[in-house]
């Protein structure tokens, strides 16, 4: 049960444990887009030679551009958690507080680079946080969907930079809740010392094989980071995904109406097969019901991967289903309930 | 002509400098293999989900095999760039000693976790090598193509093990010198407590846009760059390349001897266009000229680039041309000359 309360994605171990399920598995143990943006593959040369700093550059700019901020505000890593361990290798601090419950990959990473990890209450976020040289929010939040105010966080930034310290916000998610954004929030106005801004690509635009998320941060940082992350950090197809997806806007926006009307069908039908929806975003919904171990199970059985916890056994997270699979997910999830 | 002297592959700085020059440009300036390896691109699939991490692990496994070592001893990365920078944030180290002139990744890397580097002479490597807690060593060595044995190394490994140190041994070319590895001299025998092996996939199958690179280490070493790196360290068509390429024996062994062919009649247009080759490998050709700064512009006015050195304003280093543009570089160096 592990393998997958610790992370989701683990669809070969699920193979492996529950044979005899049905085929093709269905995996809703992540909160990526089911429909990812047609992207073309980079071409047989760019694969062929080493990225060029100017193309990594352009890069950061259609990225910067859709994020609304300057250009030499962002940096690109190979992904999200690639930018998380980045930024636990690099800056300055010995504790740690991370509102919690959250994505694991947080504490993983600050942990394994030896510093002391505390977890803070999101009621409790401002009192925590003198006590810490880092500070670590996920908005909107995953997996139940909770959101701290961009006023709020800003604020909060500027109190952890007079004392030396960071907040970090993690905006994986929030292609799907621009009004939560932070970068929105402060656009042209970007100026927060102590503020430090990560944006994931593959999961809104449904691409997370590609190996591509942002750093936001002011130059200084961005210049510090850079350098230690060294040359040519993503590849040739996430240069040439991204360069496509960033500024397609329309696409963007038909997106996030087709995953918050996927977002509404899934919690339906969460309802009618008798879980309590908690939150989530219209890329993961959170249900609660206390037989969810055995759904799990039960699904699992049916073919369906869903993502559970070991912090709340009463928790499961759906990712949504791609349109043709909707059909076998409410199968399944009706049968877990008997 | 910074930008030329501190990496490859700036081609487009090159077209923005050198307007005018000949289209398309023909880049000589990295040491990659001009015909890759047919590698199918990734399933549209596969690039929409998190690479699961048993496709991780099949491919670190394959590579193993390719290396002749066990599967435990090998972790993959997002390109060797990652591997240094990974290893340099991880290795506790005050003194670093890199065996000099050679890829200045190594030099930036560790300059960038804040340790204190020093270059080493090849001829001193065992004498300096007591000083340094750590002690690179690239092999073969770019940009000149010099070996060290795999007894000495083995024995240098062994000594800096007694005081706790690290020798690191670069061999991202050694597919087309593999009597040199010290891989390949370990093989099942591996079991060196403080040697750790950099490999690189890009460079001999022609696919650096892919960005994919391995350490082999001892398995303790191995988990905890590993817990470092986090999940989904690779992209998922880079794990598509890696499981078709590795296996297919036949394939690397025929590119060794067309990269070897390539290399001899690189080498004879060198000495006709009055050049000094003083070494390098089958991927890259080390030539001298009193003349070779302006040689390099003349070559970049004919859309030909090539790598100069700041160090060594004598030295040129030449890639293989891809077995198209043979008459144009031929043409380029000899023009170069006059």
């Amino acid at each position: 049960m592990e393998t997958f309360t610790t992370h989701g994605g683990r669809l070969a171990q699920a193979q492996r444990l529950f044979t005899g399920a049905i085929e093709p598995w269905i995996d809703l143990s992540t909160g990526v887009n089911p429909r990812p943006y047609p992207a073309q593959p980079a071409s047989s040369r760019a694969r062929a030679r080493l990225p060029d700093p100017q193309e990594t550059s352009a890069l950061e700019t259609v990225a910067a551009e859709a994020f609304g901020i300057a250009a030499d505000a962002v940096l690109a890593t190979p992904g999200v958690e690639a930018a998380i361990r980045l930024l636990a290798g690099v800056l300055r601090a010995d504790r740690v507080g991370i509102v919690e419950p959250t994505y694991g990959g947080h504490a993983e990473a600050w942990r394994a680079a030896g510093k002391v990890v505390t977890g803070i209450d999101r009621g409790a976020l401002s009192s925590s946080a003198d006590a810490c040289d880092v500070v670590v929010v996920v908005n909107p939040n995953n997996p139940d969907g909770e959101t701290v105010s961009a006023m709020a966080l800003r604020a909060l930034a500027d109190r952890m930079a007079k004392r030396g310290g960071w907040l970090v916000v993690d905006e994986a998610f929030v292609e799907v809740r621009p009004e939560v954004s932070l970068l929105t929030y402060l656009g042209g106005a970007w100026r927060a010392d102590g503020l430090i801004v990560l944006r994931s690509f593959g999961k809104f635009y449904g691409l997370p094989g590609l190996r591509l998320g942002f750093v936001a941060a002011g130059p200084d940082v961005i210049t510090r980071l850079r350098v230690r992350q060294g040359e040519w950090p993503v590849s040739a197809d996430a240069i040439a995904a991204g360069l496509q997806a960033y500024p397609d806007r329309s696409w963007a926006d038909q997106t996030r109406i087709q995953l918050a009307a996927g977002a509404r069908r899934l919690d339906a039908l969460l309802s009618r097969a008798g879980l309590n929806v908690l939150g989530g975003t219209s890329l993961f919904r959170l249900a609660a019901a206390d037989d969810a171990q055995s759904r799990f199970v039960r699904m699992a059985q049916a073919g369906v991967l869903t993502r559970p916890f070991d912090y709340e056994p009463t928790w499961l997270r759906f990712g949504l289903p791609d349109p043709d699979n909707w059909r076998r997910v409410e199968a399944a999830l009706m049968e877990s309930a008997s």
